[in-house]
């Protein structure tokens, strides 16, 4: 689940590669992308506000995608999240997975890299990519897995029909996002969270969690 | 509901306004924005390929966002799509309300346009006000008001809880372009329209039709 690569030995920099470094770079990144967005931001410049040189940023991260996925999780680990969102009662999964979603949006210290995030998957396929798998499979696809009802098969991979509903998911609260933060429609942008907790939760419990039959989506599975 | 302006005098161009030369601009538009995409097509792009000067561009149109926005309600009148959506039983409006999105989203022709608008709307104020107004009072908004509750007050203008639900189903929707066309969630990008329509049709009946109680929603109303 993690981007970071085994220590190694690092190349020749400005600067000998200390056990700092890699955390410095991960810092000037975190800095550099939520004052100046995703696009404008390049490995270049991550690399002179972490006072290393650009090798360095390219041995330890393939690319800015990844170091901005690795970002996004160090702030927000997902497995952590998820983990909470999936325990506790049952019928509240939906509820929380939503008050989640507000608690990172509504930060003011972690909207803008989330907003970046969203905002470069729209310009840029390796953030396509990292939000893609981040949300499928770190994010909704954990947590259908782990809603499953008991005495299904063990939690491993996701069925069609699982895969669909994650999706849902995805969409509805990528839509949000879209929709509060970024478009700004006025009736969303200005709502306090609270009010727009309870439809969300309904539609997010409905897609998280099976209610057995899966009646409304075909059994085509596979 | 139109952005078409009265016709008046053009300014000198290289060639005589002629009846035409309006249509003409918006032809060569949508072409334009459907092969290059909304950010790198210009006004001036439109008029080239139109055979009119960049003036007569101006003169017809506020900017490419006006245009970009004309082209949209070109194709896809709003005022006919939600009369479609409204007519019948109401106990189906969420699910034609999604059907005419899969009719736009699905179609070759359509789609590069309604992807465009989308993107560009994440990186132009200009372009994010035309999508906010489209979408909250063309489309959802309207739709809303249509279904108010026989008794109810004459539609003219939304509560603030009616607001709300109508952008909680621009987020719903939204958030299902961007995933299945935009960011490809695989699930939902190689899923048949089919298999989405059942439960994206149950969130939607639950956003667009009050069920006289508005439960689920503060009534805080103003």
């Amino acid at each position: 689940m993690s981007t970071r690569r085994a220590p190694a030995r690092p190349p020749r920099g400005r600067r000998p590669a200390g056990v700092d470094t890699r955390a410095d770079i991960v810092a000037a990144a975190r800095t550099a992308f939520a004052e100046a967005g995703y696009q404008a931001t390049s490995m270049r410049h991550i690399a002179r506000r972490a006072g290393v040189d650009p090798s360095l940023v390219h041995h330890y991260f393939d690319g800015k995608a990844a170091l901005f996925a690795e970002i996004v999780q160090i702030r927000v680990d997902p497995a952590v999240v998820v983990q909470a969102i999936v325990d506790g009662d049952p019928d509240r999964v939906g509820e929380r997975a939503v008050r989640s979603f507000f608690e990172v949006w509504d930060s003011a210290e972690q909207r803008p890299l989330f907003a970046a995030l969203l905002r470069s998957a729209l310009a840029d396929e390796h953030a396509a990519r990292t939000l893609r798998e981040f949300l499928a499979e770190e994010v909704f696809g954990r947590i259908v897995l782990q809603m499953r009802p008991a005495g299904a098969s063990a939690p491993t991979q996701l069925s069609a029909a699982e895969a669909q509903r994650a999706g849902l998911a995805a969409a509805q609260m990528s839509g949000m996002a879209l929709m509060r933060y970024i478009i700004a429609l006025p009736a969303l942008a200005d709502a306090p969270a609270e009010e727009l907790i309870p439809p969300l939760a309904h539609t997010m419990q409905r897609y998280l969690v099976s209610e057995g039959d899966e009646e409304y989506i075909s059994s085509d599975d596979e």
